[in-house]
């Protein structure tokens, strides 16, 4: 096909292929090295090739079949058949998750810290006496004094749903009930007895996805855990796109946030389901996110997060009872608490990370780094911390890379150039590859760079001899993978255009870092421990990611990595009433440092932008790769 | 027409007539002296002769006129147009107050204690300072830190609705606005400047009336009076017919919950257009009432008010957002308090009562007399005070009296028999009279009691010689009204079924004082003052109760009419912090006895049912009467 073609572009991945005009849409797919789900070869009979497409114009009309195969609420948001759909001009496919075959490599574990069991959710068994002429104590004060007697506490609240059923829920019982409470509220009364089963969900709405832990209040035992897509990305794959489709009015709002309530009904469903435990007796969600998910998940207007001075509607922690939420796959009278944020781009999942990894507690200064599109960057002990957020930008999760992709089936993970210049690579999942994700791209960058293939302002060396470098219209590339190699038949490079993509995003990183050890005057020597967290995190080369100046020089040996902290932070909480106050401590101690009013922060930035960086001496351990 | 004709029931009024088949609602109402309005003489032009019939059956098919006149809803209701409709076999009529052409005199004011202006609600301006990139507080924590400093207060709670519309509202207002607190609770956040308007609502839920003042809560003032009645009529003039039909399961404890609710909305509707205020700026309704009117207005089940031990849900005051009560017509965040209540049958009007009188501060002791279908008592001091509920019957407001009526436009109030055994009476509004209302029949009794027409049995004298004393085949009446005096055209009497009534009724009010004041080991002599309460109250002769054994015989000096303090004890509750708080030490004091608990209970009330009390002693001040 030539360049007069149409575009289709296949989200989430940002794939694309150019096709001739009447390509049906599951050819397209085939072309952009899309995997979409297709068990008839595409003769409209299986239904599992399904598309979203929101310009109905740019594609051919429906088919019986898809009148057929399709419910009535998938065809009002769009759901085509793949292998029914031809492409009449430039059109956005988005590939739903249950057409995908990629299994996602997505971190739902992270560091988790011992923690004394002793949830804010309490469920006792409480006998109370029959009330008689010379007793007639109103029921609510019965049961309230019944239970301040049994945990000898005062004060308790009661949610206005218990008083209104309690009268018969007591006598229904014969005074005989099990009592759910929230800290010192009473949130359900039961009949009888199950005062052993209560449960309670760890939640980190991620922006790429929603991951979540049921978790045993009594045990504190993780017992099943699950992620799904977050279904936001139906309106874009980044923050900001869905902050803009936001700020343009409440009903676009109200659908985003119906969509992530949606998703986490899901995934709470699943989880619930997967363990054999009845949603009912769920009795709190902590939820954890970045400021905008926090912000979209509560219903509140993100506009302001994106302009200037990016300022979050709440810092404080909230509750709110699930019904006010709309989320019915839990308790309707239980807890949903919001982890608190620190600023509009460090969000409730930093204050996760902090507690999950315990550098609020401790004397020794640490320095976590929390990789994603904006990267949270947190340094300090318990006695004072500084935090900022950096724009890295989507390059790590592959996104703006010419042969990126996420880290899923078919991406190259990890690679290693020889001495005699030849590549060795691993792949995710079974088969050729396909792309390469994040941690590939940087440790391409940097074995480029110990080989010479590439200089310290990241150009490649013309003088170059390998056929591995390729002369094309855009400039050189460094082949990766032969065609024979790959899945799509085609070279897997890297572009100078990508080498500059990682330098932009490893920069900001790094100037981060800079800021905020110059800011608290403290050298690499100063620092016990570097946390790495993020989904990503977790498969990144530390001593290539120090080749390439992402992370200050640091040894080895102190880098931890701690995978999902934001997910684990919320489990702490969720288990442990002193983890929870300790989130106090956290905000009393952590500054937030914004870069964009810094003044040191574009020299920082321009210097960081060499590989490791204009100062070698901030370097001292990649000296030796120097030529 | 014979008495082979068929029974027509008019409700609320409980009147009478029998009619032959066919005739038409509209001349069957006249037959028993009820006024219904109608404007068009009869001829199903008007549309103002509105009936409820709630069996079909009884009656005649729809008329086109009819159905033309009605709306949908009211037809789904059961109205019809009294003049269309014929009577085909026995049937009740509910005649809405829309309908009815009387004005009936009902106490919308109370005995008010001047008390310190402090309402729980506060409304302030704020002017915030902008955001910058230096100074990146987020919004809530802006907003609550200027409100905390202004009013030198800390730990300010806030409405997640207000979090919702904060980031739009600050910018739209350009960070100028006007606070709305209730307590340390931030309720409201409006544009501008309006901090000067407050209003609250002080609301009695009474059985038959809804009485509402709406207060300025600057200036502590009552700006307009209104009152309805309570739409529950519809489903039983008294307390234990409508328990009895919300016990039959929630659709119908909701479909009465609304309709008080809908009777409060319709007030709050009027006070406000009266005052020509906006119902936003209503920001706190204070309820009181007694205990099963606040369980059927919380929608809380009041079946087990009516079965031994007639527990409440709950004695507490509770407070929940207007929304979450469906309350329409004030601000939906605003707070809708409830008083809290005593017992079964001494409910939060009884606690308003006695905030009202003051009586829970002063060194003297006093007894509260709240006369009503039951009435409450409330006897001592602000060391002590125990307090009892008699079921006294509705004989007092006019129903289970042969000529009796409520004190509506035609009700003869008062009444004196002269010493020739004439009789002078006074008539609401003007127009002949068309029966009794309760103080008038009190006055019969004692009247009849003073010269000799009855005994101390309460038995007539057969001996009497004077015309009025006539013979029926019921037995002897004494006609207080003669045939063309009247407005019906008959003869209005008390009968000696009348008189056993009104003794049954006030046996069991004093009776219940009796024992209180036994219990408290005091006489008549140590009571300093006796409030009398309630709607009715304010027009009775405080003699005449003495002679007939209503009240103990506590001199006419010490007696003080406070008339509807139920809703002044919820003004002041409304407008003052310090009367508010002062509810509990109320609570603290007053102890419930239960009468029918009490071994001296059949005793002291059968001696009761003597003319004025068996126990003649303890009446010297009514011995001058004893012939």
């Amino acid at each position: 096909m030539g360049l007069s073609g149409l575009t289709v572009t296949f989200e989430p991945d940002g794939k694309k292929a150019r096709v001739k005009a009447g390509t049906t849409v599951l050819q397209a797919a085939k072309e952009a090295s899309v995997s979409i789900r297709s068990e008839c070869g595409g003769r409209g009979v299986c239904g599992k090739c399904k598309g979203i497409i929101r310009s109905a114009d740019a594609v051919s009309e429906m088919s019986s079949a898809e009148k057929k195969l399709l419910s009535q609420p998938e065809i009002e948001e769009g759901y085509r058949l793949s292998c029914q759909t031809r492409i009449l001009s430039n059109v956005v496919v988005m590939v739903p998750s249950e057409s995908r075959i990629e299994a996602s490599k997505i971190e739902v574990y992270g560091v988790e810290r011992k923690v004394e069991i002793n949830p804010l959710v309490r469920k006792i068994h409480v006998e109370l006496k029959k009330p008689t002429l010379s007793d007639v104590k109103p029921d609510l004060e019965r049961l309230l004094e019944a239970i301040e007697e049994q945990l000898e506490i005062g004060l308790l609240e009661f949610g206005f749903d218990v008083l209104k059923e309690l009268p018969e829920t007591l006598r229904r019982s014969n005074w005989n009930v099990a009592v759910v409470l929230w800290n010192n509220r009473v949130i359900n009364v039961e009949s009888g007895d199950a005062a052993d089963e209560m449960f309670g969900m760890a939640v980190d709405i991620g922006t790429s996805k929603i991951v979540c832990h049921l978790v045993d209040l009594k045990s504190g035992e993780t017992v099943a855990v699950g992620s799904v897509e977050n279904p936001q990305v139906l309106y874009g794959e980044d923050v900001v796109s869905r902050i803009t489709y936001a700020s343009m009015g409440n009903p676009n709002l109200n659908s985003l946030r119906k969509l992530v309530v949606d998703g986490i009904d899901k995934v709470f469903g699943e989880v619930c389901q997967k363990a054999g435990i009845d949603p009912n007796k769920v009795y709190e969600a902590v939820v954890v996110g970045n400021t905008a998910m926090h912000h979209l998940f509560l219903g509140i207007q993100p506009k302001y997060l994106a302009l200037s001075p990016y300022t979050p509607a709440i810092k404080r922690s909230i509750c709110l009872a699930a019904k006010n939420l709309d989320i019915d796959s839990m308790n309707p009278r239980g807890v949903v608490t919001t982890f608190p944020i620190i600023a509009g781009f460090v969000g409730a999942d930093a204050v996760a990370a902090i507690l999950a990894t315990g550098m609020h507690e401790s004397e020794d200064n640490a320095l976590l780094v929390d990789i994603g599109t904006n990267t949270e960057i947190i340094m300090g002990n318990r006695e004072d911390m500084i935090c900022c957020s950096c724009a890295s930008g989507p390059a790590f999760e592959g996104a703006h890379i010419k042969d990126g992709m996420k880290a899923v089936t078919g991406a190259i993970e990890r690679l290693r150039i020889t001495a005699n210049l030849e590549v060795e690579y691993e792949t995710i999942g079974v088969g050729k590859p396909r792309g390469l994700c994040g941690s590939a791209v940087i440790d391409a960058v940097a074995e480029m760079f110990k080989h010479g293939i590439i200089d310290y302002h990241g150009r490649f060396n013309p003088n170059g001899t390998t056929p591995r470098l390729k002369r094309t219209d855009g400039g050189l590339e460094f082949i990766i993978a032969w065609q024979n190699e790959t899945a799509t038949g085609k070279e897997i490079t890297v572009t100078q255009k990508d080498i500059r993509e990682i330098q932009l995003a490893k920069a900001a990183i790094y100037s981060g870092c800079s800021i905020l050890m110059k800011k608290k005057k403290l050298s690499e020597k100063n620092v016990n421990t570097l946390f790495i967290a993020g989904a990503f995190g977790n498969y990144i080369n530390p001593e290539n990611a120090k080749v390439i100046g992402l992370i200050p020089d640091i040894p080895t040996a102190k880098i931890k990595f701690v995978g999902n902290t934001a997910v684990t932070g919320a489990k702490m909480a969720l288990i442990s009433r002193k983890a929870r106050k300790s989130i106090n401590s956290i905000l009393r101690v952590v500054q937030y440092h914004e870069l964009a009013a810094d003044p040191n922060f574009n020299s920082e930035f321009i210097n960081a932008l060499y590989i490791p960086h204009k100062i070698i001496d901030r370097f001292s351990s990649i000296k030796k790769y120097l030529l």
